[in-house]
Order: structure tokens, then C-alpha cells, then sequence
């Protein structure tokens, strides 16, 4: 039954993903020449900083690696199954890491290979999870780059939750892609360019009306396009040290709508741009979405201004964005919510199970997952009332086939049995158990910030080579749905 | 469609079990005139201790409640419903904790009636969580009468899972009655009874067979008994502020093997006993419950000899005995498991998630449900890669039928869904990370202790008033398999 894999096609395809890459590496060095150290100005005009030679020796590896490949398949016919596509999605994503993390290795930006993959992997899955103790003591071409792969793995999301994973079969995604307008052919590739074109469109022009927005707030260029970058993808790499709390109450506004928007299904912001307001805020997603945040943005502020003492503009701007941040699973940071009374960072903790709409950049469990198990849950009472009734959970007016909810539940399932086991093996490397669950958390669900040592004002530097290793393999779990990585780990797919 | 609820023939079931409570509690009065305190004897020769007033007074309260209500209902039609079921079930938990708590209250062993009511729900719910400060200073009669209702509770759990819980639906149990021999009559009541007498016949006859083990290991007939009734009803009150740690190693064996015994399914017991060996190591669930018991605790007992460098011996007994005592929910205790490296304790904290067999007195998710979990999470990816074929999950050789797999999920996820709330809800009231997430994991699987400030050396004085009444109600939604108690809370199921 089953047919070989197709391995030119998936060589191609990497290969044409390599060229962008080092493409994408190129437009960093305007800001690398921009930004140059000026001690190092006097010995050639194009040795500005520790970054320029760092960026093009790595884009040119990336390109001639990606030319190599393209090359050797370039008559590699187009027949792709299924298989070569969970093979090619999560391959994707640990070849660019492999070389998108040259520029920070040969920039000498982190002590070792493994941190700048770690950080480079962080990049393309949009954790946000850094290793970097000294983000302003880096060369800016670098920061720039290191924004650029956010930017990428959030074009990178978008196609793959909107286009790919559907017609893989993975997370019960199918419930969005009905809704997308437009034509929906048979086959992979035609749908996945026509997706791709107009979701990537919208990605665009948001990308760039936040960089507008964020240098009228006095931000530079090379600011503003980094923050719009790794909002616009829920990133939440900064180039500052302190993360947004380094900037004015205005840009904290503008990032909090601009993640907020982040967070909210592609398919809402297309129909929206269409003039289907209508049909935008009767989603159900997006209002339990809103709402959520909401709720416990109000929770949050009243504790911080009737316990904490805060004035209330300051109270419901930290509520506010913290909540957001978490989740979006952006993981930008204004306030050290560990400081906050256990109560709401345990709030903090338990959000990090959100996770974004589905459609959106956002990781984790998503919205409209735990939607479906929350009214699911309720469901199981009347169902077990009146046993002979068939009581679906509906969505959006229509009912959900059961298959899709099985399959939601066994993603959640999943999701916190490798949630509990990876806080094992953390804790087994001898990180203690809020650091433990923290990175856990935050790594699958690509959040970046957790508690305890990876709390919002630390960081990742100081967690063990090991763990290093296993937390990126968590975040490209995480990022991928799961299913798209477990299935490639489980013998049955190698099976003729 | 829907009848009017038969309160009278509640009335009248609730009466008889006031009055059996009541004559369970007149058979502490021996214990208390044996052990009465010396200074009081001189009073008179029935006011012995602080505990014989109490508990006589407690129990005739309680008979003449019971009387009252069963003589007002006498007349009562048997016409049930499963409506009616469901509120026996819930009500008879708890008014049996309001009346049961008297003889503590009276005998002043606790500071308030709250504490009372918290101490009794847990020793009916059997689950072991103490406010007890000095146990040893607690007259005899009521520490018997504190392991008595451990014995009842444990009673109360067999019927429920193996016989009431099957007819009104709920948990999946049927998985498991299916395979119990004997007639199976549609009625309620028929069913009940005969399947009750068999199993509480085996309870019995362990429990008597296990006094017999600890007395010949040096225990009197008090702390046999005590012990025997804690055990098997995998309860965990010890009448020793130092739990089991306080006996030789001998009683520790002891406990252990029927601590494996009362977290088994008592179906298989009665196989067992019925020579149908291959049967019950054909088993599945059972197989699984052994495995899971044997890993842990062989790691653990690893780690206690290399790095913690214990003895052989006594790393083996500690390691297994707080593996089991935790997977069977019983809760005993002879090692503080908190001092163990970290990742250890971790162990023991996820294990919390585990639960006895389904159909023994174990509390929590239940091994069964865990392992259709575990497997079905498996057969998902399968699914995925073969869109089109029916892939059940498969148990002891049958087909799990789709709805129960769909209610062993949603029971999964409700449980961890109350878990987190009731974590955020502790923490609320002013507890820590590691107290909240420890009180409400281990009074919801019915465990006792659990990390943090309620850690096994620890107890649940400290909680905060409001802590102790919500704890509580973890303690009876956990041991009632959640829906029980969730159907009566919810608004369908007082619709007409």
C-alpha cells in the first residue's frame, strides 16, 4: 500500500528553504554597517561591529548549502504525500535552526554552538526563551537577525496552521480552514499558495503599521521593525535587557493591541479587512479569546491596586500586558510578576495553558481547543443524565464531529502528559521544581518567560547543556502541534 | 418526561445508614474503657478517658436521627431512579461526615467543628489528610473510631464502584463490571446486594487476615486493627504521630503487601479466590498497576542507594513503600519523601496522578483510566496517519467502546482542570506554590499527604478555615469519580 518516500522532493524543498533563509540573513547587514562598534570602523569599511563578517559568512554557507540541495533534486517531481509533508515541516524547522544559528555562533554572541541553537530555535518556534545575559551588549546587525528568525517562524505558523497542518490531519485545525474563504482544491500545493499569499499579506501590513506605530513613540528603525517583528510573530525577543519595560507607557499600549491582534485568528483579521465585521465578532474563538484576557486582566488589576498599592493606570497597564503577553504566548515582560502575590502569578502560570487563537502566531494548547474542552466537559454531565441522547459540543452554531474532539482531547491530553514528563527529566538535570515546571511550560508552549529561575527577569543561560538540548526540542514540539513531531518519533510512520 | 424525585425513599435510605453508623460507633466504647485515662477512672467506671461520653452521646445522636428519619419514611416506595441515586450517593457522604464528626468534636480531639467535619470526610473519604497536631495524645476510643470510619468509607467505595456507580453511568466502570461473575439483574437494588455481599465478604476476610499479620509482628489488638482498617480501605490514619515509620520493618512489609492488595481490583480478589489465577494476571489493568509500582520504586531505590547512600534494604523498603502507599492512594507514610533529591520527590508527586485499580478503595485518576489514556494518546497518531480506519482502543482483548473512551477523557481532563482551579483557589487563601498545588492534588486523589506545608511530616492544621471546608469538598468529589457530585451541582439535573 504504501509508497517509498519521496526524498528529492523533500531535498528540494529544503533547499529552496535554505536559499530565503540566507537571504533573509543578508537583510540584516544594512544595520550591522548602520550600527558598526567605531573601533573597529578604522580597519576596513565593511568589518563594522562582530557582526558583519559573522552574517555573511553565514548567509553564504546557508545559500551555497541551499543551492547544493535545490540543485542536486532540481528534477525531483512534485508527487508529495502526506508523509513527505510531516517530514518536511519538521525538518524545516531544524535545518534553518541548524544554520539560522550561525550568525550568533560565528558572531561569538554565545559561548557555544548549543546556546546560539538554543536561541536560534527559540527564534524560529517564536518562544521567546533566551540564553543571552547581555541582549544590549550584542551587536545590533545580530539582534536584528535575531528578530528576523521570529519574524520568519511566524510566516512560517501562519502557513502551516492555516494551509498544511488541515490537510495533514493534525489538531483539529479543519474547523478553521471550512471558514477560510477562497478556493479549497484537492491538492497540497495550490492551496497552501493561495493561503499562504493572502494570510502573509495581512502578516505584512500589520508587521509594518506596529514598526509605524512604534517609531512615532520615538523608537529608531532598527527598534521599531525588531519589536514589530517579534510581537507580529508572539515571539517576544527584545533588544533590550529590561524587554518592554525599557520603553514609554505609549509603546507598551501599542504592543499590547498589536500582540492582542497577534494572538486573534488570520482567517478573522482577512475577513475583517473584507468588511465581515459581522462575522469577526460572532466568532466564538475570538470572543472567548478577548474575554478570557479580560477577565483576569480585571482579576489582576484590582488585586494590584487594592493590595499592591499601585496607581491604577500603572496597575491596569502591567495587568493588562502580562496577561496579554502570557496569552499570546508572546512572553514580553513590563513587571516581574513573580514579585506580585503567589495568587496572581499562579494565574500567570495557569494562562500559560492558553495559549492563542488557532490561526494565529500564538503557541501552545490554544483557545479554541480549551473551548471545546471546557464545553465538552460540561457536555459529559448531560450526556451521562440522559445516556441514550447524542449531545455534540457545538461551535460556531455548528456541532463538532466527534473525531475532532477526540482529537482535541487527545492533543490535551498529550500536551500535559509531555508537560508532566519533561518537568521530570528538567528536575532529574537538578533545576528545582518551579524552575522545572516553568521551563517546562514555557518552552512547550512557546511562551519564553516561565517561574522560578526562568522567571520574567531571568533567563535561560544558566539551565544545563542537557536541558538546553531537550528544552528546543520542546519548543519545536510544542510549535509543530505535537502530532506533526510524534508522528515522525513513532515506528508505525517508518513501517512499509 | 421526567419524574418527581423520590425524597422520601432518600429519607428512609439515609436513616438506616445513620443508624448503622451509630452502632459503628458504640464499637469504639471497648477500646475507650480499656485504654481510659487512669486520673479519670476514679470518677466513675464508665467515665473512662475523654472518650467514652463523647462517642456515646455522638452515637446515640446519631441513632436516633436515623430512627427518626426511617421511621418518617417507613413507608417509602423502592420506585429509584438514577436521579435519586446520585443525590444518595453525594448526601450519604457527607451527612454521615456531619454525624460522624461528633464523637471528635464532643470529645474535644479537635479545636472546632470544622476541623471535626474535615478529619471525618477524610477518614470516610478515605483519604488520611490529618489536622491532628498529636495524635498520640487523642484518647484510643475516638483514634478507633477515626480508623473505623476509614473501614466504612472503604466498604462504602467497593459497592459504589463494582455495583452503583455501573448503573447510573458513570466513569466507565463497566469495563470492569461486565467481567464480574454472577447474576446481573437489571434492577438496581438486587444487584447491589448480591454483588456487595461477595466483595465486602473479601474486605472483611483481608481485613482480618492482615490484623493477624501486624499482631504477630508485635502490634495489640487496637493498633491491628486500627492499622488493618486504614490499610485496606487505602486510608493511611495511623494511630502513630510517625505513621508507619513508628513499627519495625516486619509491619512495614506487612502494610505494604496489603496496601498492593487494597489498591487491586476486588473483582480480581474474588477470582483470585475462586482459583481463576490466570485470570487475574491476564489482566491488564492489574499488569499495568504491578509495572508501574515496580519501575518507580526501582529507581527511586537506586537513586537512595548511589547517591543518598542508604542501605540496601532500607532503601528498597522506603523506596517501595512510598510508592505504593502514594500510587494506592493509602498515604502511610515511613519516609519523609521531601527530603529525597528533588527529582524524586517529583516522582512521588506525579504519582498522585496515578490512583489505585478501578474497583478497589484507591481514590484518584484510577491505573485503568491512566492506561486507556496512555494507550489511546498513541492510537491517535495512527489515526492521523490512517485518516480512514477505525482504530479502537483495545483492553483485556475487547474494544473500548467510543463513548466510554470519550467519558474516560473527559474525565481526565476535568479532574486536571479542578486540580488547577483548586491550586489557584488555595493559593487565593495565602498558601505557597508548593502547598497548594500539594493540599489540593492530595485531598483530590484521596492520598493524604502531598509537598509543601502538607508534606508527609506535615499535616493539614495550618490551613486556613476556608482551606479545610474546600478541601474537603476535593475530597468527596475525587473519591465520588467527580461526575457524581458535578451532575448534582449542575442546573440540567434539576430541571423538570
Amino acid at each position: 500500500m504504501r509508497s517509498q518516500i519521496n526524498y528529492p522532493v523533500i531535498g528540494k524543498i529544503i533547499g529552496l528553504l535554505l536559499i530565503v533563509e540566507g537571504i533573509f540573513m543578508l537583510l540584516s547587514l544594512p544595520f550591522s554597517l548602520h550600527f558598526g562598534a567605531p573601533d573597529l570602523e578604522k580597519i576596513t569599511l565593511f568589518v563594522k561591529g562582530r557582526d558583519f563578517w559573522p552574517l555573511l559568512i553565514a548567509a553564504a554557507i546557508t545559500i551555497f548549502s541551499g543551492l547544493l540541495l535545490f540543485l542536486t533534486y532540481r528534477k525531483a517531481i512534485k508527487a508529495m504525500s502526506k508523509r513527505e509533508g510531516y517530514i518536511i515541516v519538521t525538518l524545516s524547522w531544524v535545518i534553518i535552526s541548524v544554520f539560522g544559528a550561525l550568525p550568533l555562533y560565528l558572531g561569538a554572541a554565545t559561548s557555544s554552538y548549543a546556546d546560539a541553537f538554543f536561541e536560534t530555535m527559540s527564534g524560529f518556534t517564536t518562544t521567546g526563551a533566551t540564553i543571552l545575559t547581555d541582549i544590549e551588549g550584542v551587536s545590533k546587525g545580530l539582534l536584528f537577525w535575531r528578530a528576523l528568525t521570529q519574524w520568519i517562524g511566524g510566516m512560517g505558523i501562519i502557513v502551516l496552521s492555516l494551509a498544511i497542518l488541515p490537510v495533514l490531519g493534525i489538531g483539529g485545525m479543519s474547523l478553521f480552514v471550512a471558514e477560510m474563504p477562497g478556493p479549497t482544491p484537492d491538492k497540497l500545493h495550490p492551496r497552501i499558495t493561495a493561503t499562504a499569499k493572502r494570510l502573509w499579506g495581512i502578516y505584512v501590513l500589520l508587521t509594518l503599521v506596529e514598526t509605524l506605530f512604534l517609531m512615532l513613540g520615538g523608537m529608531n528603525l532598527f527598534e521599531g521593525l525588531s519589536h514589530a517583528f517579534t510581537t507580529m510573530s508572539t515571539g517576544g525577543f527584545s533588544t533590550q535587557d529590561a524587554s518592554i519595560a525599557a520603553f514609554s507607557p505609549y509603546i507598551q499600549y501599542v504592543i499590547i493591541v498589536f500582540m492582542v491582534l497577534a494572538g486573534t485568528n488570520f482567517t478573522l483579521h482577512y475577513l475583517a479587512l473584507h468588511g465581515k465585521l459581522k462575522e469577526v465578532f460572532r466568532n466564538e474563538e475570538y470572543k472567548y479569546y478577548l474575554l478570557i484576557m479580560a477577565f483576569f486582566s480585571l482579576v489582576i488589576t484590582l488585586v494590584l491596586i487594592f493590595n499592591v498599592n499601585l496607581p491604577a493606570e500603572e496597575a491596569i497597564r502591567n495587568a493588562v500586558f502580562q496577561v496579554v503577553s502570557i496569552v499570546t504566548t508572546t512572553g514580553f515582560i513590563t513587571d516581574d510578576y513573580l514579585l506580585w502575590p503567589g495568587f496572581l502569578w499562579m494565574i500567570i502560570f495557569l494562562m500559560m495553558f492558553t495559549g492563542g487563537s488557532a490561526g494565529s502566531t500564538g503557541g501552545g494548547i490554544k483557545v479554541m481547543r480549551q473551548l471545546l474542552i471546557f464545553k465538552n466537559s460540561f457536555l459529559e454531565l448531560k450526556r451521562i443524565i440522559h445516556p441514550n441522547a447524542i449531545i455534540p459540543v457545538r461551535f460556531n452554531g455548528r456541532a463538532v464531529q466527534g473525531n475532532v474532539m477526540y482529537n482535541i482531547m487527545a492533543f490535551f491530553v498529550i500536551y500535559l502528559i509531555i508537560f508532566a514528563l519533561s518537568t521530570l527529566i528538567m528536575s532529574s538535570l537538578g533545576l528545582d521544581f518551579e524552575t522545572a515546571i516553568g521551563s517546562a511550560a514555557a518552552t512547550l508552549g512557546n511562551i519564553g518567560p516561565g517561574i522560578g529561575g526562568v522567571g520574567p527577569v531571568e533567563n535561560y543561560a544558566a539551565i544545563p547543556l542537557a536541558g538546553k538540548w531537550f528544552l528546543s526540542f520542546l519548543m519545536i514540539l510544542g510549535r509543530l502541534e505535537l502530532f506533526t513531531v510524534l508522528i515522525i518519533l513513532s515506528p508505525t510512520f517508518w513501517k512499509k
